[in-house]
């Protein structure tokens, strides 16, 4: 095969096939993928077939999106990187052309597409975007960031969920000497305490139901932990946190969970003028304390992927150890046990599992 | 009497008695009431006795928030203001040693005091503040402002609530050239789409349900005025107003009207990166579009009173005519007329209600 | 001729000669130039050669970068403008793939090219860009703005300056209410003028050395003017002009004239906490009052050219009738005439001189 | 004695008397003072009676602003702090009252009174404000912070001189991953360097002229250092710098040498965007390269003291021992041997010496 892919025909049928390999634009260039990381979202798609948007039956779809590999070939334009550079890929596309992507928002982009994600219902392929499960994928020169020798091409498929947090991080305005409470401990959870701390937290709460999950918090990031009474109103909640916490209230809350008691929850935990970032996903609506967001002018946040600067900022903290994702990887599996793979994180097997590239 | 003042023990029962003149502390002013606004929240106390807490039915609590007068006496480190100085009343006593204070949001303070407020239930009277329906008013200097002679003190009493709109305004970042909705034509809603102006929006959009509010919108404000269609959902509003409007997103939502269906309609007429502030206050819980939010990556903002620099402004545009309230200025009641002031603001008569302070 | 164009080869040597229609991208379109509008750098470039890097006298350059025209031809991809779209033109040309194109701030990419500027001394001619003193010039889709019906492709020539007052006032964050001083009233200060009105300034002086200028500009703006006093220093006019106003310092400077008396004028006159701008370019060293800066907190920015959403900004500011931009149009001269139009700009004739396209 | 108190008269006259114990406002408290920091401006005001304003040579005035100690009495409305709490001081006396205290920038108070600050020239001694020299000192209950038990009262003197470092870097807003050179590596620079790497700078260089100076800091601070070349220009030592640093610019610069020919380097190093803050003092004016501050659009800040939530981190970075200031104590000198301690300073011994207060 000249570029064997894991391809997504509906929930339950994946087909490991060959795809052309993609022709390079002036600036593009060739990855010859070594591994990607298993999400939440793949998942979803591998056991519903979509996530909103399903995948057309007839065309499939290659999946993934958190990857790393080396420069296998570059279009004649590049020159930020070289033939063999080990990168890491941001899988999103944008348009350049329109206002937010110009005024430094390109996550915004109306236009933008993203690896692994079809078009939308009843659109005829031509805006379906193939996933890094594949041997060979193409991607423009400034959406690939070079590792440094000290990072290993598996640590570094964790620069994908590190920017997701440092852009929550940076959305949230968390600042040195800060109290930050983190809702939900799964990967998103723990990466954005780690990255508060870079920026500056003086205490990170992780906050969870699961005391297994909590441990691992306080074992990996040495964080404290607090666990909800679930029989208890969010209110009785978050006044038995903070007094724990000892104090009035906290300086940011980043809501990792997508549970609605826990938003609610969260707002209720901040000192007036405090700050909220969402990044979990839940239900497309909730109940929302709304009249004490406004007694305490509160600065709530939704937050979408990552953006200008993100990506760099990940690369380097794994650079400088300032994260140490090893303790995260829990399985590397062969491209051809994709699906084990899935299953893996399905069952909640470890926080990140890897799937190696295909073998020579 | 010495200091006639209008004092509620209960809904349904204000008395006219007489008050002790306040002593001054060294850099307090005594403030001669010219004329009291009557306020949403005066007949909520009026009908309720209360918001939340209510007045203590032995003590009593004098009304009124919203005040102009003449500098009556100064205390011996007063430098501000002078004798026979025309002044606008900035009702809120904060503490200025906390955190809150010292970092330029007071509004925030925890020990704020504010005039025509009981202290929490339970307490002794000592944290009791009354207002501004008297004939002195003790208030601090530097919370008190000097009005030109080209304001009338009829006309100054609106800087209270044109201070609200600066400061919901503010928090909102409302930018030159930017497209502002504003949920609810009343007085704030009002007063928020004069301001957005002031702060260069290009288009300013006030939605209504009732259209003699929209039609006075328009020709107080020129400005454009949508009505919502109170049988379709939020999300079918939120597409007929952009049809409307002829644009995708609009860049900034003010909600002045507490409603839960308003809220969730100012959350979809957003674009990606747009800016929302709660102003209207409504039920403590409501149905919230979180995924939305951060699908869009929107910044939802609360917004309590106003802060530093908020008075000074809306005195300003006054001063400059930047602002005519007059044309919202619907009566003139005598001080003690003040409960048929309160059923006019009750009824829906005009934008503002004013009592005049005691006659000599 | 296919694309006269007005070709400079040297100071003082103007050849109309014919070049080639350019060839379009995909997203890129062709525009029949309309009106080019004389700015200082091209009586520079017209005295002396250039501007630092000079012409190469070999091959010539093109004039021009203040323009607007319709759209005569498109790509195969655009689809922001459509055929006969009155349009002005944004003359630069930035990466789309460097930090800075994708942080927002593209008028900071290293790479970015410019209309009507010559590569770097030694460079082979690749890097010269040609400027819209021609028939057709080609620039990208996301680069022309559209232009209403209701303003003239005349005044439209005004967006290119308006854009850099845009982009200064932006920098110096004028906010409702301030008083501004703009030292220096030429086109660029006049109009930065304006742009402070818009976004609110309560107060805004105008600073020239010449009272034909104040007078334009007392007259156009409806402004405030001082004239310093040439022989006194920089702290005693400061101190005068804040005599004159009655404040004690003012909170934000805009610099557009470049002189170093004048700098430091600007400096003394900020109150603590001030802001100032630099838009005025003249000697690159200068006595700088550091201390003073320090003392008061100042915030000091430099400005270069303009930026994501100037352009937009200033088209809606010319459409809404915010900025009336007739009464700066002194003249307009046949393309032929170019020197001529040059001329009378080198000799402070009026605030700007149009140079109409080629006839057919 | 009652208040045993090092009182200066003129250059080089320093008497030891007594003064009358303070008297308390409600919210004042007495500091017993158990260490007093040395810093350059006690130096200068020893040598040369003053900066700029000097001693009133027949008052005088106690010395010392650098200082903690343990509560000693109260006033009756306290409430922040309790008899016996170990204290740090800020030194500085806002008037709560004006525009810049109530707007979060009480350090830009122009009625702002300061520790061993004599009052203008002329002025009868009521502005003068003794320093902290002495055995009792008065303070605002805010203005006092208190040190948790892992902190001694000689580290806890370096908060004063962390809050400066505080609060330059927060002015020229370090982000995690950015590369910052602090030009000058006394306290302050090296302060300022190791409070950058708390708010998540990758890279932090410190540059000196002095081979120990910057041995120490790398010693310390575990930093990058660089020596300039004193007979080259600032435009080669900015591009040697670079050089050394493999980057085309930096993204922030600290000036803290005060050194003309530092400010120009320090402008030459940043990238396009780049930001750079004032904290040394040299001449009042410099030659000051403002075109290349216009080219790269750079952000220049004056800064003045230190602010709001200063203090508060300072104890907080010291506390979680972010920042180890103990290797920076170099003598601890009895009381009646200020002289001593101040000559220590003034030879360069060391980075900061250290006076007792008065034993019983």
């Amino acid at each position: 095969m000249q570029n064997p892919s894991q391809v997504l025909y509906a929930a339950g049928s994946l087909v490991l096939e060959d795809k052309p390999i993609p022709t390079l634009s002036p600036r593009d260039v060739l990855v010859r993928i070594a591994y990607v990381g298993v999400c939440g979202s793949d998942v979803h798609f591998w056991r519903h077939g979509g996530i909103g948007a399903k995948v057309d039956p007839t065309r499939g779809l290659v999946m993934g999106h958190e990857a790393t590999g080396t420069i296998h070939s570059i279009g004649p334009d590049v020159s930020l990187v070289s033939l063999g550079d080990r990168v890491a890929i941001e899988p999103g596309v944008p348009c350049r052309h329109c206002t937010p992507c110009k005024a430094g928002t390109y996550n915004l982009c109306k236009a933008m597409r993203f690896a692994a994600a079809p078009g939308p219902p009843g659109s005829d392929g031509s805006l379906d975007v193939h996933g890094t499960l594949c041997k060979y994928f193409r991607v423009a020169e400034d959406f690939v960031y070079r590792i440094p020798d000290a990072v290993s091409l598996q640590e570094a498929v964790l620069v994908e969920p590190v920017s997701v947090a440092v852009h929550a991080v940076k959305l949230v305005d968390v600042r040195p000497g800060e109290t930050v409470v983190v809702m939900g401990s799964g990967t998103i959870g723990l990466l954005c305490g780690a990255v508060a701390r870079v920026f500056g937290a003086q205490r990170v709460v992780l906050v969870d139901v699961l005391e297994r999950k909590l441990e691992f918090a306080r074992g990996w990031l040495g964080c404290e932990t607090w666990m909800p009474d679930l029989s208890a109103t969010p209110e009785v909640n978050a006044e038995k946190m903070l007094e724990t916490l000892g104090v009035d209230g906290v300086d940011a809350v980043i809501e990792a969970s997508g549970a609605a008691s826990s938003v609610e929850t969260g707002i209720h935990v901040l000192r007036p003028g405090g700050k909220y970032v969402q990044t979990g996903m839940g239900k497309r609506k909730i109940e929302f304390p709304i009249a004490t967001m406004s007694e305490k002018e509160l600065m709530v946040r939704g937050c979408f992927r990552y953006g200008a600067g993100d990506y760099e900022l990940a690369v380097s903290l794994l650079t400088k150890k300032l994260i140490d994702v090893k303790p995260l990887i829990n399985s590397v599996s062969a491209f051809e046990d994709t699906v084990a793979a899935w299953e893996k994180t399905a069952r909640g097997d470890g926080i990140k599992n890897l799937i190696r590239g295909v073998e020579e």
